[in-house]
């Protein structure tokens, strides 16, 4: 698999879309990602999954959530083999929607360090961004919860300290600033800001054209890293 | 949709096997169904689920389980409508390893019925299986919990009087008769004693040869069947 | 331990008071079921039940819930053994603030029965109210869930249709009609029409002078009672 | 309240007994404080902290839990409140039998914080030892989950990091090393080892003697202080 890397975009529909729209929002996110040589993680919901990976060529698909167990019974949890073999690169765990607890967390991790699945891990606050960060995922997404799907963006003292608190406790770990972006203005400031990604759900199945936002969100990140980084 | 008919047989892989191994499986129901003209309700874990519905064209696929709740958030949530929009038949509801309580399940039924999705819901004791018989799903499985994957079957008195007490509250809900279910002559002691419907888990993932077993339970279904109803 | 009589009254704080304001609640209730000899259950906070049982003589005090355990492990389950041992005379179960399982619900009616604890489960719709008559509890409280707190009453159909359906499965059981009962107008037409009991929470504690208007309620269940038996 | 000191012990029944038998536990405990001169962390099933508060001059007597919830609804919901006027001096959080998420566990803090309640935090790995330190808590409980109730005691390693780990982040924080503590030596060990106490479950209440394994542990906590800190 292809490794991640900066500038990167996350968008996952949750429930708000399913079935036929999420494989076109997926469609667009790829058509923008090989456009502006941005890496993107789709974030599917568990029963369109697979197809978005079999129709997916640059996409970096997620669950949004796997269960801690070996194959056997649990006839309703997310299997991590299961994740593995729809062709996911990755799983999202601990989103605000479902947060789980450290030790399980720690085993979801290691769990998917096993089948070389990508993690994502969602923080709410700096303190869990440090906590997290001890775990060494591939990405952090923080994200103050009280701002999801509220349109707030994150302040510019959270997003410098949250940034900066998972640096040093590993360079190694991708930054994701998400809270409340629901404009490219906001896809801007957070990749400006020192990010080394942005996402939004709402921001991009509420807007009123999804497509043409989600082309010109990932369209911006390019353009905000660029500028950052010349 | 096809009416589901007795006799018919129920299999669910729950997490034992994964990805291809599950799709072989549902090849090998779907050519059980059409050889012996008996009805496979077959139980897909979510992230196989829609490429289980799409290479199958006789059985009633079934999501594990569903949650309530309408498009919008719930990133990790089972929307009814991507159930449906995978190419489900039904869902299952209520099994043993994930049992929910009383008003989920209605509103599951009612959200079901309105997705026109078939409603299977396990059921413990008698008391239990009258209980969702207020429900009128399609399916009951009646099956003691603590039996469930032991190989030790139901006695024939819980046979009957589920079996009975179901028909009483409503005698268009098909009734599956499960616990414990290992051999063919489990299969056989099922339906001889009036059900219209046996399934198992273990007893097909487990055996030596899962794909002969499941073809020879399906075949004793039929004959069962018939000689019950010559 | 006494048996529980028609009419009754049920009041419960949750956790709108904790502490002496429990205490006194109860103290008041106690008085008002000696002075218009009206059973009451007084569901108390489990940090406060046993204080409140300490201090009663005539209540019923019950635990909102209890978890189907033996002793042992579990540090933050609350214990059938615990529940009696702190001088409960009964357990309420299936709140729509904590719903429970169908096999769970089953399971503890019986570590109750055991313990000889009265059983007062909540049902929400007509076909709920039936599932759980089928468990024979002590009393059931009929409340459609989206009533609770909101001072709309049940209307006089829900009432008669759960109340007759009760019987028709088991007369012995006590039927508590209590949605939205804020007034005393309110406890009036529930008793009067033919409920052995009813209860609130918000209409005692939410109002101006709860001691006053618990008092007033529990004289309107007596005066409501007599007039109907008569 | 006096300050929590080193050298300390935390017993905790957890549902083993219930009733006059933890009354009993917590005056063995009690006398045993005041001989030894050792603090006491006596975490109480929920149906009887107050009655062991009302009972004990110098145990700091701990809640197994509490919600997040201020007054009003949640009529199962430990309310931090009711804890405090229950006579408790602390909470337990994150326990490995009820573990929470970590912003529900941050948030739990905050509101013991504002009660002047003690927080008592139980950590699993050295990472999560790590990451709850992050909080702040009163004491951090370091017990491996899958030591406890097994009789195996932590590895020298293992206390030594975790120790220094939370001593690095806050040296306030009291380090409690406790998994499978069984005997005397066990409890001289960890104290040798550098912790500021130490406790246990079963290594008491499923002791032949559990009053006299008690009194011995609390005196052997003393010894183990002293001679280390001549």
């Amino acid at each position: 698999m292809r490794k991640l890397r900066a500038p990167f975009f996350e968008i996952g529909p949750k429930n708000y879309i399913f079935g036929k729209d999420v494989l076109k929002l997926a469609e667009t996110a790829e058509k923008a990602a090989l456009e502006f040589d941005v890496d993107i993680l789709f974030t599917a919901p568990f029963l369109d999954l697979r197809a978005v990976a079999d129709q997916s060529e640059r996409l970096f698909v997620l669950a949004p959530h796997m269960d801690v167990l070996t194959p056997g019974r649990g006839i309703t949890k997310i299997l991590p083999e299961s994740v593995k073999a729809a062709g996911a690169a990755g799983v999202m765990l601990n989103h605000a929607e479902h947060p789980v607890d450290y030790r399980t967390l720690k085993a979801a991790v290691e769990r998917a360090k096993e089948l070389e699945l990508l993690t994502v891990i969602c923080a709410d606050s700096v303190a869990e961004a440090k906590a997290v960060a001890e775990l060494h995922p591939t990405v952090i997404i923080a994200e103050p919860s009280e701002l999801i799907g509220t349109g707030k963006t994150s302040d510019m003292n959270y997003i410098r300290e949250s940034t900066e608190t998972i640096r040093q406790v590993d360079p190694d770990i991708l930054v994701l600033q998400a809270a409340g972006v629901r404009t490219v203005e906001d896809v801007y400031r957070n990749i400006a800001a020192g990010a080394d990604a942005t996402g939004t759900t709402s921001g991009v199945v509420c807007a009123d054209n999804p497509h043409k936002t989600l082309t010109d969100m990932i369209r911006t990140v390019r353009e905000a890293f660029d500028k950052r980084t010349q």
